[in-house]
């Protein structure tokens, strides 16, 4: 993947799909020569000549033969995004025409760019971190307020400050200890041990934080799981029916919108909320050793957020509805969830104003699933945990190869702190921390090799 | 369609799928104002400032959160495609991230353009006339090299001047025509009817040079009808298949290339040849009043290229050949089509080189379908009338809209020579020259109306 960064790469940077306008992305040293050769422009004597930040009208000639008329907009070294010559193509949006120009490019001695490599050549060049390179990678696969202020969070630096602070620290910490071991003979003490057990239970503070965080950004980014469960005729897919519904009429208006259509999925206040199929709880209790109901057990464990939907036309006192409850939970571990408990069915009974407020004291929300009433309570409970305004103010770790490299890093600490209050001998401590930093620096790619530069960008599209 | 001209629109530009970069094209007077509002440029003041051809780097921001890192490019009016002042901005390429910059936009006093409305302003501006608007179309949608030449020499003017000037002398012949009405008490003649006689032949011989080119200019734009006709067990699907393989191991390399993959269309040197199914003469002559057999012929008759298919192991000589011909042959009528005849199977027997001389000097060409021998000689001969190298020299009609005004002109000449001829009044020349000129100038769009624009600029894309 690092082979040939000499060389001059060309890749369609929009989809290929028929549309308006397209986007070729030319960059290397030889950008100018190569699309010079080819675009011809009244208002530029030759692409050379070209400004940065400017963009000239023009058309691509394959020999005399017009291809199409375009604007190329010219970004020079070091001032562009991979800090090399850039030339953007805007053609007429037709695969064919993109296809032809590409090939032209080629011809003149460009190659087809591999997946992410404008990335990575970013990465190289020092324009942007590992982990901004991912955000770049994660904002255009967002769907989601979520997902979207997630990656841009990361892509404006994220926690790569503090983890820079963090490395730093270390680094001048493994050095002395080094130093220590070079001088053992003379028992000097370079490094006071009492500050570094300090230093150390503040690293794995901030380090346990972070490596927190991940289980809310994770959520934040793949969707929180949501089980609805009840009993049998509870009314559960006419709630999930409804909340969809909801959804639906307030998504976008935009007209030629297009977005996945998963049943299964709902986008509230930016946040998505996966409802986990929980169809197996469904059969009855003397068929509990089959796969199905293990299989929603363990589907409902994962869950953020369990929904527990109860009809309050057959369990009309708090005492019944208590005990079913109970029972509805009894397997299943609630840590970390959030139970929002609704009693649907109202339009089945009517309620005094006296039973609705004790059952509204006991945290109940009272529905009509049926009629679409108290789905805007339910919502509104269900999302009072995931706000994605808090992202400005909060470090939250959503990446997973991040979150393995901080545990990584915070093992590694730990171990340091243990050698350290074992009183044992500085070589060890040393490459306790020595390894943390490592870790600490593939976060940001201060420490990277093929491997994990190769796994990184060709989960990218091409042409970015 | 025509309402709101004032008001700044903005569409996507790019498709709406997930890819490197996309962009929101924006045009109207509020353009630099509303964009204004949302991007903040470290490089640029006010958008206000910017200058035309010009790219600035910066941020879209919905009050202070940051929705993502862009480069706007600035045309000012009336230097830009519509004639308007019009910004692009170049996104990281999510639907999710477009959709909510453009709602944005909406949010500060721009519309969702409708389709075609940029193209539409271009030509309400005068920046475009309607068959270069048309040709926008074109190119978007060109899937071959024939497309592309045909709509890139559209774009270039095509026969535009020529329409022009024909449309220049008939104006001017029918003011003097309906001055010799002004003046009829007076029987002046300020048109000479023999000179009068000599420009309407010279246009009537224009014109249908360029109606009769819509056969080709349709053949080329659509895809060339091909009939494989043949008996049964003569080889004609082994052919189609070794036909198609040819094509699909001499097409673009280029990785991710998505094409149509209809097996019965393979493109030749450039140019769409599409395979007609002849499925139903396949038949016994018993089925004769079966509905296939006839849809079978009416396909066989719109075709252009008829690939005839022997099984020389069946026939051995030339009389047996051409006898098995004229019954395959008696039904089609072969006025405008091109026959290539074929004989297959030379695997199933060994022909001495005689035989293949005399075979050659009566026009057969000899294959294997299955070993795959000869198809490049039966492309040659297919491609032998289809060549895009001769777009540039000659003037081909192949819009249908175009067609059918040429057409309606054409009648009008027609008639007006008629009326000339019979020495009728100068109000009825002059009114039969005055339409020509009218469906001429719906061409070009001297002459148009709200609904030729709204029948053409609604099969826009959006965007464009």
């Amino acid at each position: 993947m690092l082979e040939n960064q000499d060389q001059t790469i060309v890749a369609p940077a929009t989809a290929r799909q028929s549309s308006a306008l397209g986007i070729i992305r030319v960059s290397g040293k030889e950008t100018l020569n190569i699309v010079g050769k080819v675009f011809h422009s009244k208002s530029l004597k030759s692409l050379k000549n070209a400004k940065g930040y400017h963009a000239y009208y023009g058309e691509i000639k394959d020999n005399n033969k017009t291809i199409d008329e375009v604007v190329c907009t010219v970004f020079l070294a070091p001032k562009s995004f991979t800090g090399e010559n850039i030339v953007e193509i805007s053609h007429h949006g037709s695969v064919y025409i993109q296809e032809k120009i590409i090939q032209l490019l080629i011809s003149q001695g460009a190659r087809l760019a591999n997946k992410g490599e404008f990335s990575l050549r970013a990465f190289l060049n020092g324009k942007i971190n590992l982990s901004q390179a991912e955000a770049i990678a994660e904002l255009i696969a967002s769907k989601n307020e979520a997902n979207l202020q997630l990656a841009i969070n990361q892509l404006r630096g994220g926690y790569n400050e503090a983890l820079r602070q963090l490395r730093a620290n270390f680094l001048h910490i493994a050095s002395l200890l080094e130093l220590e071991i070079d001088f053992s003979e003379e028992h000097e003490i370079f490094v006071d041990r009492d500050e570094l057990n300090k230093l150390l239970d503040e690293t794995i503070l901030s380090l346990q934080e972070l490596s927190n965080s991940f289980q809310q950004g994770n959520a934040f980014k793949n969707g929180i799981p949501v089980a609805i469960i009840g009993e049998a005729n509870s009314g559960k897919s006419t709630l999930m029916n409804a909340l969809v519904k909801h959804e639906r009429s307030i998504v976008s208006d935009i007209k030629g919108t297009t977005r996945d259509t998963v049943e299964e999925s709902i986008i509230l206040k930016g946040v998505e909320y996966r409802f986990i199929d929980t169809a197996g709880l469904r059969k009855s209790q003397d068929e509990i050793e089959k796969q199905g109901i293990q299989r929603s057990y363990r589907a409902i464990e994962n869950s953020k957020v369990v929904i527990l939907v109860q009809d309050v036309s057959e369990n009309k006192t708090i005492a019944s509805l208590l005990k079913a409850e109970q029972k509805l939970l009894k397997d299943i571990s609630l840590t970390d969830k959030q139970i929002v408990r609704v009693l649907n069915k109202t339009d089945k009974l009517s309620l005094s104003p006296k039973a609705t407020a004790d059952f509204e004291d006991k945290g109940y929300i009272l529905i009509s699933a049926l009629k679409k009433e108290g789905i805007k309570a339910i919502i509104d409970a269900m999302t009072a945990n995931y706000d994605t305004q808090t992202f400005a103010d909060k470090i939250i770790v959503s990446n997973q190869r991040h979150y393995q490299a901080l545990s990584k890093a915070l093992q590694e600490c730990l171990l340091a702190r243990q050698a350290n209050a074992m009183g044992l001998s500085s070589d060890l401590i040393a490459e306790n921390i020595r390894l943390s930093t490592n870790y600490l620096g593939e976060i940001t790619g201060e420490i990277s090799n093929n491997e994990i530069l190769d796994s990184i960008f060709s989960n990218f599209c091409i042409g970015k």
